[in-house]
């Protein structure tokens, strides 16, 4: 999506470590319209896939998948993060690895919003290492419902998240795909 | 707003400690069509407040916050909570007091994202209390924006947040009030 690309360029911010800050368009800041153009397109990519309902976790991936849903016409459901030990019976739990905490925390859906019936879109703001993902991933299989595509805003192309998911048969796709980060200067990857 | 109170009523869950839950289309599962209506009945309550900006809190203040954004036709802010003890300089600190976990906890947004030429309405999902919207009231004060309206979806009218907060002038205005939960039973004020 060349717009977001020329957004990560003209207002991201290269740090340390390979971080990309975007936060005044998506994830401190939200520029509206833009995400609803995000939407639009997650829904040329995923539109014959007969999603019923997208996946999330707070808090970062609520407002693109809302968005998202707002075009495809389905409910939205976002996974929380819990650092309750003491989950209820009622939930299905994930597990995700925090490089940036290192630590792993759980994340919860309530089995009452995930089932059988649904063709899942999973979105979310960025893809690195697929953490996050993973666990996604993996409560939708707990739930049975079937993973029809993944969609991300921003894939850092130089970690291994994306290659294992694709790898893996999932059909994923990224609005942007940076391959690298080097000197201020931001090399894409070329995606339809 | 009628279609608010018949969800609450056919789809809350009263739970002990006045705990009234709506997990089921805003605080876990998202229910993007009645979102989006809110975000449009957000826009006759203050459309006429010249609103440049939508502040919201996270987690759930998020989706029915760039919906309201989105028929606006506004950016969002949400402020972050954090317990990290050094924020940096460049952001606004607000306070909030959890009762839930009996402790206070920061909220920050950086002070990129808010100014003096902000007329701002603030949205959330609930006012209780009234604690987080006080931390936000602070820090668009510290910024010297200006609050032109507080949009809230579900208010607890037996709780003293909306009445401290009218008392002090705010122009605010709530979906629907809740006077009273009473043996599985809601009693609901009466508002435009």
């Amino acid at each position: 999506m060349d717009k977001l690309k020329e957004m990560i360029i003209e207002k991201g911010e290269i740090r340390e470590g390979n971080i990309l800050k975007v936060d005044s368009f998506l994830n401190h800041q939200l520029d509206t319209q833009f995400l609803y153009e995000m939407g639009e397109e997650m829904y040329r990519l995923f539109k014959d896939q007969e999603i019923t309902k997208i996946l999330t976790i707070e808090v970062s991936g609520i407002a693109i998948a809302i968005m998202a849903a707002l075009v495809f016409k389905v409910p939205v459901v976002f996974a929380k993060k819990t650092e309750s030990l003491n989950l209820d019976k009622d939930v299905y739990v994930g597990k995700v690895f925090s490089y940036t905490k290192n630590k792993e925390y759980n994340i919860m859906i309530s089995k009452k919003y995930l089932n059988s019936n649904d063709k899942l879109l999973i979105i979310d703001d960025f893809l690195a290492e697929g953490n996050a993902m993973k666990g996604l991933i993996d409560m939708a299989k707990q739930s049975n419902a079937e993973v029809k595509g993944i969609g991300i805003a921003i894939e850092k192309g130089f970690q291994k998240g994306g290659k294992i998911l694709r790898e893996e048969g999932y059909n994923l796709k990224s609005l942007a795909i940076v391959d690298e980060m080097k000197n201020g200067s931001i090399t894409f990857r070329e995606v339809d």
